[in-house]
């Protein structure tokens, strides 16, 4: 965890740094707070990181990323403005979100901002770099929309299959972690090979992350994830559990769906154990980790660099929050 | 007309043969559908054109800033998905707003997605100039959105002042025309001086053309413009004609916002009249008009082009719709 906590240092060091440069202190403030007051509020700041960790992968200093470490993190911010909109979420981490905040339209608005703020992000990039970064960049930007399409499309549909799920999740989710990657390894001066292997690295513990993130909704500890327990299931949110419980046993989800609340989230937990289903998705979740670490071989031998992914997806595989 | 003409055809006939490009039958198409949707709605092509013909001016060929022309056309639609769930319009150029048609997430997402494309549009422009076109596209996509928050921000105040009107309106729409000129002239590898002279004109454009746009909605003939007569007069929207009623009989404004609809309408057109408002306003429309103009001059001798801008310059200036 070392090399992970000293790169979130770098990167939360930088961001500190960069609120006092000129784009912070734009007018109007109603635009750039909600900006701001996102991009505060903390989380594992794993997207940066990982740029950062692409660049010293290649032999680069990881400052060398900066720009693409702060062009993901903000398109990841701006996501997370736009999507709290859409699923009319009142809280992120513990605060208000920033349409619960500052209304609809302006959270609209300043996420816009910070999308076109991101791009901004790479303009100190490598210059021979940029081109790529670039497409590289936008690419992954279409990707991440049309991953949030498909989960809203998901809500007005009965059956959901797995691998369309699947594709979701990489899209919404995965994508994003490969190209921070990869954009590291890009402003590093890395080659294609390097950087494909290390993209497919984040794309696979991108979709082992996610699928974590459904087991610990089902059956992680509320009072360390900070998520009331069960909230996926009240919702009857598609995730993996949920399809695959309707697959082997859709007699229990019917049961457990003409339930509500806590009473629809016992009987929902018990049948995932019974069924199998929980060891069969922890399953899903561990060969998606085990993928990670096949194309982190293919990468070849990154020196310190190869130990700290490494140490870095066991981290992420063992996380309880 | 006859360049402007030929430039509206020659982007249309690329815009309908971009729609066969994967980008386009991309999945899902619930998040494609909305933009090709919009973008096929049609109007001036006002920002294309200009693209192009910034192309021309420093002796291209039009063609080279096609790419530069589609992102501003992207860019420009984006913005007005997002605008009209902000002002809650259910119509766009007689046709349902993408929200009213699709919901507003959905119209959030689309938004979102034809931002990113807009950005992709410029992955085929010339690569010696592609540092500086992401620079001058980020700026003016910040700015736009600037525009908008002030625009909003304007809605809950008693008074505004016309200098921050006029800064208004710059970012919310001259800025956008003056980018696409500067990026046509980058395209063709013209000069700094060129496309700085060609960005003013087009700010300076920009400004009178929504001054111009004031003035149809209070004294157009809604049979030409297409749109309800008075409309910003029924909102209490602050234009420069509101603003400067304001401050010269305060009484009168007073009076038609006790009305409302068609009587407050009429009793606003009459009071702009008599107190001279109207031709204030039609003055500093005049005003904006010249200075593109000496923008133009500025330029210097772009053969062809310099008769072609002013052209276009005297075409908005004379425009009923």
């Amino acid at each position: 965890m070392q090399s992970v906590e000293r790169l979130q240092r770098t990167f939360i060091q930088s961001l500190e740094a960069s609120m006092g440069e000129p784009e912070w202190s734009r007018q109007p403030d109603r635009l750039y707070a909600p900006q701001r007051y996102i991009l505060a509020m903390g989380g594992k700041r794993l997207r940066p990181v990982l740029a950062l960790m692409g660049a010293e992968a290649v032999g680069a200093k990881a400052e060398v990323a900066l720009p693409a470490a702060h062009a993901v993190e903000r398109f990841h911010n701006f996501s997370l403005i736009h999507d709290d909109i859409m699923d009319a979420a009142p809280l992120r981490r513990g605060h208000a979100t920033v349409h619960e905040r500052w209304g609809v339209n302006t959270a609209i608005l300043s996420g816009d901002a910070l999308f076109a703020l991101a791009f901004k992000a790479l303009e100190a990039a490598p210059k021979s770099a940029l081109p790529e970064l670039y497409r590289v960049f936008t690419q992954t930007a279409m990707e991440v929309c049309e991953g949030q399409q498909w989960d809203m499309d998901f809500e007005h549909e009965d059956r959901v299959e797995e691998g369309a799920y699947l594709r979701m999740i990489q899209y919404k989710t995965s994508v994003l972690l490969g190209c921070a990657l990869q954009m590291g390894v890009l402003s590093g001066g890395g080659s294609a090979e390097v950087a494909q292997a290390l993209y497919s690295f984040g794309l696979e513990l991108g979709t082992s992350f996610q699928i974590h993130d459904d087991l610990l909704d089902a059956f992680g500890d509320p009072a360390k994830t900070g998520k009331q327990a069960g909230g996926d299931l009240i919702q009857g949110k598609k995730t993996m559990l949920w399809i695959e419980l309707g697959r082997r046993s859709p007699e229990h989800l019917n049961e457990a769906m003409a339930l509500s609340g806590s009473e629809r989230v016992d009987v929902l937990t018990e049948a995932l154990e019974t069924t199998g289903v929980r060891a069969y998705v922890e399953s899903r979740r561990k060969e998606h980790f085990d993928r990670a670490l096949v194309a982190l071989g293919r990468a070849g031998d990154l020196g310190a660099a190869t130990p700290d992914l490494r140490e870095l997806a066991e981290w992420l595989f063992s996380r309880e929050s």
